[in-house]
């Protein structure tokens, strides 16, 4: 199947897929569900919790962290720290996805702290990226930025973060200090449903768990998403249906890749 | 095809395709899915942002606003008055929908307070708007009471708050103080989903962004919903599949509107 | 139609839709858009409020009530004992789903507290009916246990609380101090979509409204959901797919049940 040469590491996908990586969300309320069950989909499993009593001791078991600021709820804020500290603390790989920074001021403030806490994979569209660095701001949670736009700026966080910076776009550009790789693919659809920016956090960070390079992590991720959506693009050209075949999607590009091994 | 005759202002529905406005919805946790979805499916771009301490910020660089009491969380709670307060001040247009209005105390009194705050745009079931005047409370969410009996009601609120009332119901009436307008459509099935009177008052809140007439907004809302929660029932007499289709539709027909242009 | 001899009572079910009992549910966030279109798709009316202040009233206007611990927000945590002592107060019939207890503090010290308000139907995964009894501890909200392996556990729980005990598994087993009853079936899917078991906790509530027995309630809603998983399971083999036929699937059994009234 042609589609399928088009993940970056069917190996990392098959390691997924076998041993079921906890990861921990603090993600937008507006898609935990989809970022739920594509974690399931790709064979991963997702808990969400988001309270300051309960979140870290819940990092504390995950296998990976995901912290997406999103729609950034009271619980979530207070949450945040404690968690990011256990995942320091433990050597916990995790993934900051800055949701809408530099549109809104306690989240601008919140992301710039905690990448000084050094996240392994930072993953934003190419205006957040921008926002990051001060360069830009955006509207809401949509990019008005191309990936290359962002290119220079995401070489000189990796630089000076030393977090590996994951920008999606057009094209995916994912850039550490060393190295750099990039995914052409995906489809207009992708947008065109609410969370997938999400998900590809998540799946970033369900890769993170059995992947030791974070570029090759997030280069898995960014591929099989968006190879998910090119399939799902083939059997429904509307936001509805194609949501319910991405889902199939991530799925069946597990096993095909879990087959192989 | 003859169903695309029933949006009452295929205009109205390509000019939010073409423009994309950004709509800020603080609504219920419950449908923020559907309601994001939704919004995305007609063209519009939702942000969904509903702490006090960013809401406003949010509000500032939207298009229009959403209120929705629906599950009404104390982050909600805290953040609706700053939100309307800098609408009011921006003449940024407003759609209050008090969810489930005469069940519970905190958000009758709630509600009572935002109306006095002057809605481009009230959204209700016949029961919540029978509840806004003390004529009525229903049960949760759901309406025990037709269009027809809340007409009246409706008409008087229409004078006294300067709004437009949008009552929807097994036909959709929209009344201010000057003008009327009616969708006798959609289909059964519309409430057997949860949110879809949310997403009408978010549709709602992206008409108003591109149609100055508050009663043309709303009924195209109204006529682009029913519109294609028919074309869906063709397709699903069952809620899951509906629902999917339901989001097709709205796309669908929002990309006939704007090849009519 | 040979699946349709998969629901326990029939009966049961048919009452549920027709007598549409409104279901107050304090659920995970993750899963509160599915659990609530399960419940519509059964013929049962959902409302979610989760607030300290106005919980109470919705509990007092409901027919039954479900406590999932979930993602356990603030609001929640506050809401959860006026709510429970409001459904005691007026015999509202009531369900526990310990959601993911003894992973974390604060839930597991809830949960034990809960127990002794005495829940009419206690609805876990193995892992979970184990960790109750200080037996086990789960990861996340994910079982590593059989229901064989919390049978005992369980038989013990229904003596010393006088609650029913519903074990979901592989084998459904429902266990009140005098009753047994099980469920063998359902697919492998289910536990592939987030809130399956949610949605399951929230279906016995709804049979608890029409069904005096408790055992013959959970019983009803175990094998209700475990046959449209096998209804699904024949539509879909993929999670995304698979999950809208499950609603779909609830609808059609609900129907069928009422035919044949």
């Amino acid at each position: 199947m042609q589609t399928f040469t088009k993940v970056s590491s069917p190996h990392t996908v098959a390691q997924v897929r076998q041993t079921e990586p906890l990861v921990h969300c603090i993600t937008a309320a507006v898609s935990m569900q989809l970022v739920a069950d594509g974690l399931l989909a790709a064979g991963a499993r997702p808990v969400m919790t988001e309270t300051a009593s309960e979140a870290p001791s819940m990092t504390h078991i995950a296998d990976t962290l995901l912290i997406n600021l999103g729609t950034l709820s009271t619980d979530a804020l207070a949450a945040i720290p404690d968690s990011v500290a256990v995942a320091a603390d433990r050597g916990i790989p995790w993934v900051l996805d800055p949701t809408a920074v530099g549109v809104a001021p306690v989240r601008t403030k919140l992301a710039k702290q905690l990448i000084a806490d050094g996240p392994t994979v930072i993953r934003g569209n190419p205006s957040e990226i921008l926002a990051l660095d001060g360069s830009a701001s955006g509207r809401g949670a949509d990019a008005t930025h191309t990936s290359a736009q962002a290119h220079d700026t995401a070489s000189r966080l990796a630089v000076t973060t030393g977090s590996t910076i994951s920008v999606s776009g057009d094209t995916d550009l994912i850039v550490s200090s060393r190295q750099q790789a990039s995914f052409a693919g995906g489809t207009r659809l992708l947008p065109r449903i609410t969370g997938t920016g999400c998900l590809l956090g998540a799946l970033t960070a369900a890769c993170l768990a059995v992947e030791p390079s974070p570029v090759t992590a997030a280069h898995v991720a960014a591929s099989w998403l968006g190879t998910a959506g090119e399939m799902a693009a083939v059997r429904s050209s509307r936001p509805g249906t194609f949501k319910i075949h991405l889902l199939d999607a991530l799925d069946e590009l597990g096993e095909m890749c879990g087959e192989r091994e």
